[in-house]
């Protein structure tokens, strides 16, 4: 549903067999209402994935980070909003609320995607595409405001890991894979939350979540989880592909994404 | 949607996010949606889990059974119908049929349902609780062709396990647990699916899955996938839940259900 020129609105309703065991929508579920509420948004004003795709293009999810005050439980009914914050030549910004039906709102969102070229696999120049079309689509800044396209969270962080400790290795199977063969990008976040012992859900809510992606990983690889605690609430994970110890220290592993857990 | 006293109508629409990497969607979600659409169903006669908890009772699901001609691909608009086949004493038999917006069947699925009593956690009279009301929402039978009740295919089969093999064994985490604090029903279908390996679904497609449910297993619990190939298209798996092998040959696991899986 269309709200303005610049944002969308999409409804959803939190099934049965999406919370988790304290009755709260699991995060990645949550994700993925914010991917298709950006991928309407962009095929609606022509910058889909269908339309790119036949001018051999595609976005990329970059950077993801959710911030909540209360996560919808079991048959709430909600809603989220979806804008372009900014354009940058190689980067967009895209912002989310998220609210109950009434309007209430139970926290925001913030992406950055790039578009690549699907020959070279290399960004694109979002200005020169299609004449900057894009730039059509930006919510202008003086009328953030009266277009409620607020989003106050702080934005995505940096992550220095200086010596995290493996935790866990896992094999990726069919049901990791998305339609284009890559480990689906909400099923990492899956499988970053699984690091964590019950008793962390049973006494505590997350209240951030960032994600920062590297590199693709596929059907297949094997990926390590190494943790580095932050504070009591706070943890900084690494994700690495098909690591392989060798003698010198080294273990041969290419970063795949890196995420922050805040507790509250 | 009500079609009529006994059947009910739920869409359904393929999110990009729930396809596998052949574009169809992962048929744990397909489970989801029949999950759904029974839950809803029951709801709107008075015997949903709302109604159910309150006088101490749930349905529990037994069995399932699935059978597609073609599965729902990414962006389709697609409808579940369901309705109540018959009941027993202690079991009921729901159907449902998959299909296109259009009105195109894709598929059918047979399900069987247990009401427990929260306290004992054992089966209750159907026939008993609230004087036999459930018996009022059973398809009669000669009119099953005029409402459209139908479900041509084949019912649960047996599970005869003579020698399956180890082949794989799992962790369970936060991810795999339902607000019950159980192993949810569909990511058992997700973990089975994931033991075959990727030239399977870039070869095949699944054309039967069943599956039975013996005992719950809890977030926490080690998952011991034993395999048994019956064809070169159908193999049979037994779940069971932390195995401990001793040395008199037995493993001290409990089943936790079994499967087959059948592909075209």
């Amino acid at each position: 549903m269309s709200d303005s020129k610049y944002i969308d609105r999409y409804p959803f309703y939190v099934e049965p067999f999406h919370v988790d065991f304290t009755g709260r929508i699991f995060l990645g579920l949550r994700g993925n209402h914010l991917l298709n509420a950006a991928g309407n948004h962009s095929q609606r004003r022509g910058w889909g994935i269908g339309a790119l795709n036949e001018s051999r293009h595609t976005w990329v999810l970059s950077r993801l980070c959710i911030e909540m005050n209360e996560m919808p439980q079991q048959y709430e009914h909600c809603q989220v909003k979806t804008w372009v914050e900014s354009v940058m030549k190689l980067f967009t910004n895209r912002n989310f609320s998220i609210h109950r039906a009434d309007g209430t709102p139970l926290g925001y969102a913030r992406s950055i995607w790039a578009m690549i070229d699907l020959e070279t696999r290399r960004p694109c120049d979002l200005f020169s595409l299609y004449d900057g079309d894009i730039l059509n689509y930006v919510v202008p800044e003086e009328s953030a405001d009266r277009e409620g396209a607020l989003c106050p969270i702080e934005g995505h962080g940096r992550f220095r890991f200086r010596d995290p400790k493996l935790v866990r290795t896992i094999d990726t199977y069919y049901s990791d894979v998305d339609i284009n063969g890559h480990i689906n990008s909400m099923k990492y976040i899956e499988h970053i939350l699984d690091l964590f012992p019950r008793q962390r859900f049973e006494q505590q809510h997350i209240r951030r979540f960032e994600i920062a992606y590297k590199t693709e990983a596929y059907m297949g690889d094997r990926l390590s989880f190494y943790c580095q605690s932050v504070s009591a609430d706070e943890t900084d994970i690494e994700v690495r592909k098909n690591v392989t110890p060798s003698p010198d220290g080294g273990d041969g592993g290419e970063v795949v994404c890196q995420a922050k857990v805040l507790f509250r």
